[in-house]
């Protein structure tokens, strides 16, 4: 059963190729593939991706400032504000003004919202870690170090515009 | 000079906080924080984001269908075939029927298109070169290798639902 195979056809993949052995394609494409895994589960528990992001990151850091869950979360900080406004509504977050700093709003968990959330992260850590598996032992003993790295150093040299 | 420094005030890392640790959050931010430094290049290409990759992958790959462009251009195909038709109206590509099925549509670089990418290939090289640089050796040697098996396992798996 032989069968004529184009070039195009082929799966992606030959050493010489450019987009296949690409540090941000790797990125971008790992990142959307091992989210979509997961995500399906925060939709299921009815939540939006960046509200499940809030509630992680409020679950790490209660009171935690919106300016900040905005950069954790992803998203734009005027679009963060209209999903917190909705989480409080859904009785998920409580925002309140920091007493030392009436400008400063901060954003709490409710006790709803603590429920969601402490369901939620033990299945992400379950996920991450049926993913590492994955991998062999020095790849997954590394993957996450060299992120961090990656991460810490463009935050550090953020500003700086390439080349 | 010191100064009460509340604990929700704190950079991120403290070592038992669950999003700093969370491999899809290292993930997701690393490829934002990274590609958003080349991706102030390719718009001052006057190429979107989803247009760059398009022509990354036709320089490796010329003819590739649209599914496939789609796949790896991380976009949805319905607005991927909008993109091309917009690339093809700038002169940046050519779609063409398969000779030997008609409902197969494969897209081609034009001299323009080809020109475009043989300068952006060169520079995406050097930044992920730049990128690397930045990381210490044994994480610079095995992050494309994890993020690569990480891929392949999760395409493997695709369709299996999480948990």
């Amino acid at each position: 059963m032989s069968r004529q195979v184009s070039e195009t056809e082929n799966d992606h993949g030959a050493a010489d190729e450019f987009v296949p052995d690409y540090l941000l394609y790797l990125l971008a494409a790992a990142s959307e593939s091992a989210s979509a895994q997961f995500h399906a589960q925060v939709r299921k528990a009815g939540l939006r991706v960046p509200e499940w992001r809030v509630l992680a990151c409020l679950s790490d850091r209660d009171g935690t400032m919106i300016t900040q869950l905005a950069r954790v979360a992803l998203a734009e900080q005027s679009r963060l504000t209209r999903i917190i406004i909705q989480m409080e509504d859904r009785d998920l977050v409580i925002r309140r003004s920091d007493p030392k700093d009436g400008r400063r709003v901060r954003v709490f968990l409710t006790e709803k919202g603590r429920e969601v959330v402490s369901v939620l992260v033990p299945m992400a850590r379950q996920h991450e870690a049926s993913l590492l598996e994955l991998l062999r032992t020095n790849e997954g003993a590394t993957l996450k170090p060299a992120l961090k790295s990656l991460l810490a150093a463009l935050e550090e040299n953020g500003k700086k515009e390439f080349p």
